[in-house]
């Protein structure tokens, strides 16, 4: 695979933060999986050539991982329950199987295999450039736009905010915050949507 | 097609309320296009059967349309600039094709065209049931979930609702909302969704 030339928009990776469920491996072999968004610039100066680049913050053990294969595969799904789940919990054995050496997980539907590039050290997160290695799509669908299913990812994006802050007014206008996607998923969601909400609750119940 | 029995879970229609693009044409051709969402209910009571729904809200050209034709086609797309387009204004000819006698969108990742029985009549719209009369399914894709994608179509749903909002203090509120999707789309977005926001700018302007 021609590293440099590869478009990953067949793949699902569009331009801009592409959320994805990436999956690693320790050297001694120990699987992680964790929902981190993929970042695509199109450099318009340099003919639209595009990159890819990932932030992994200190302390993840996605980024202990990768510091020890450089190596990360990127599993493309939109399956509400599972970004909910590997947010906040470790998946069982039974979700994963293998691509190219590397965990992946059976349900996505599409697996990319990157290979890592170190490019910026901050205080809080390693920046990689994420140079594609191996690509599979299993299913193409069409889909209609549902707010429940976009209601899910932001009520999860903001339990994960909800547990570093600390101030009681910035956690009570999380809980309206909150309370509207609790809304928008009983009006629009299917049961898909319910169960992830569920599970959210559970993980995360805005104490 | 047998109607009873028709699932239309491939071409994008899940339980919930699937947000699609209606294309509708008068008795005598007039073509219109407006985003509604189609309402899928799964009855366990009665083996899992499957429903659909559409509220027509009066003064609505759709409206209009289906009492004179008791038709109406969906567009399966998540294309958010077309879906901001229609939103707000009138879609040029070079949009449509023709499917099974109905206007549908070229762009669109699957058609559907309904009959629509009427059930109910509320004072602000009526209530139809949809029976599906002929499918296409244009074109399969994967794509991973984009928090920018979802930014613009709650700030266009915002926006609808801006409009018809006369209080200044909910005026305010919701241009505080619109900031926080503006945000999203300037992160998470690619072009596409940055271009919606410029087209749903200019439209409503949130003034």
């Amino acid at each position: 695979m021609n590293e440099a030339s590869v478009n990953l928009e067949e793949a699902g990776i569009s331009e801009g933060i592409s959320e994805v469920i990436v999956t690693t491996q320790s050297a001694a072999g120990e699987r992680n999986a964790a929902p981190i968004g993929i970042i695509t610039t199109m450099n318009e100066q340099e003919q639209g050539e595009i990159k890819y680049f990932m932030k992994l913050y200190k302390g993840s053990r996605t980024l202990a991982n990768v510091l020890e294969t450089n190596t990360l595969a990127a599993n493309v799904t939109d399956d509400v329950v599972l970004f909910v789940k590997v947010a906040f919990e470790n998946l069982s054995e039974k979700y994963f199987t293998d691509f190219e050496g590397m965990p992946v997980l059976k349900e996505a539907n599409a697996w990319i295999v990157f290979t890592t590039v170190l490019v910026e050290e901050s205080s809080e997160y390693f920046r990689f450039r994420l140079m594609p290695k191996a690509v599979e799509i299993r299913r193409k669908e069409v889909k209609a736009i549902n707010r429940g299913r976009n209601a899910v990812i932001e009520a999860a994006v903001l339990a994960t905010r909800f547990e570093i802050t600390k101030d009681e007014q910035g956690r009570e206008e999380m809980r309206k915050e909150r309370e509207r996607y609790n809304e928008i998923v009983k009006k629009c969601g299917g049961r898909r949507e319910k169960e992830a909400m569920r599970v959210l609750q559970e993980k995360c119940p805005f104490r």
